[in-house]
């Protein structure tokens, strides 16, 4: 039974879908730089709003790369006007009195709003991130260490399964064509669907997902799916990986102390004979 | 240079806001349950709105444990006027047109919806979690399998440093502290104070950082912050870590292996000298 206490003090961590939205980012600096690759990944457009002598270089390189998903203003934030079918804002501007204005009209308008440095002005804060294709990771302190947070972020990004990206990017392909297959929402194919995944990713190693092509992904589905079973990578043709060198590093250090325990030892009966 | 088609296809991962606010949860069955956790975790009220036939023991053992913070109305979701003052909005029901008319009523109410298993009627997602105090960690894989997500949450947990959610707590406090002690929101020593966190987190390891009190934060202000450095953990009085067992489990094995080489030295000129 859980403590009353426990499920209280985070956040409600989200993967928000900004495809074929308008995000308008009012400043152009460091930050506003970071939040216009955040936005650009999400698939939105933007409308940039910054006097030109505010752009940092990436804010500058950023708009010559994406000339048709930014539209840029040489100039500061207007008013309500400005929020004319808006989906979502982000500020990052020093003039503290002028980012409470914007959330303050953000507010009446409905419209999500981060402001930054500013965290009552904000409906979301940021966190650290990894990406690698369709995987997305984000590490939130709530605000209390984003140091820390940076220091999570690289160990995880260390011990992540080498081809993780790849693997799910073959997992989405291999449940869009089972979808084909066996078609129905929900339902009991959906959950026989379903389960026949679970069972597939964890069968497999991420190493052999991620080799999957379109043929492999086809037997796949004729020689399991259809008979009700987890074919093994070799079956369906994921090429078989090198074997372990016998000597790989790994194996040195106890080769190495078996000869020095061996070497010790004849040196002490060696000694002892003469 | 990036390449232009990089950044897109993902979402925007958040840290969403909840505290104070209120959230409708329409649905009590398995997802639902799961959904509440979430919420209450966030700090936000909730008003249940299901059937009770429809509720999960989990949802039902939610209701009791937490009856200020959760609103429960027996019934089906009647329309608009159940979106008055509702800050979210979601759904985990199995009727798809009763769904899709909630999504409809939020999108015109500018009120942020999810509706479970309906990816185009979600204005968000959501991930698999990693909890750990203040820590929080999402990992997305933009819809493409949530096993996946799974397989690598589990991966992610195992690699974590120990105490990092305490670690965060205390290096929270700590910043408390010295705002109080160097106040001021921007500006230089707003600057000088972020440098000296980043110091402080990047020279001491989580397990010193999650040994911290109140009189040790004192301690490593006074002789830290005051004079312009980063005093050691022992300097403030974080206990110094035991000594590392000389045969802990890491050594046991190169010992045993130098011991079998000697062995088998041994045994070698033992028999050839007979």
């Amino acid at each position: 039974m859980k403590d009353n206490n426990e499920l209280s003090g985070g956040s409600l961590l989200l993967a928000w879908q900004l495809k074929g939205k308008t995000v308008l980012i009012v400043g152009g600096g460091d930050v506003a730089s970071g939040r216009i690759e955040s936005i650009l990944t999400a698939d939105a457009s933007i409308i940039l709003i910054s006097p030109n002598d505010g752009l940092h270089p990436r804010t500058k390189h950023f708009l010559e790369q994406y000339p048709t998903r930014i539209t840029y203003k040489d100039r500061i934030f207007s008013g309500e006007q400005d929020l004319a079918n808006i989906d979502m804002v982000l500020t990052a501007v020093d003039d503290v009195e002028a980012s409470r204005a914007i959330c303050q009209l953000c507010r009446q308008a409905k419209i999500p709003v981060n402001v930054a440095d500013i965290p009552p002005s904000c409906d979301f804060y940021f966190g650290s991130q990894v990406r690698d294709g369709p995987l997305q990771i984000m590490i939130s302190t709530n605000g209390q260490s984003p140091k820390l947070a940076n220091i999570i972020r690289r160990r995880i990004e260390k011990c992540l399964p080498e081809h993780a990206g790849e693997a799910i990017t073959k997992v989405g392909s291999l449940r869009n064509k089972l979808k084909e297959r066996a078609p129905g929402v929900g339902g009991e194919v959906g959950k026989r669907r379903m389960r026949w995944m679970i069972d597939v990713c964890t069968a497999w190693e991420m190493e052999d997902l991620a080799a999957l092509d379109d043929d492999m992904i086809a037997r796949l589905i004729d020689d399991g799916w259809e008979k009700g079973r987890v074919p093994s990578g070799a079956e369906v043709g994921v090429p078989p990986k090198g074997p372990v060198a016998a000597t790989g590093p790994g194996n040195l250090v106890p080769i190495a102390t078996f000869v020095f325990g061996a070497l010790c030892s004849a040196a002490f009966f060696t000694l002892r004979r003469r």
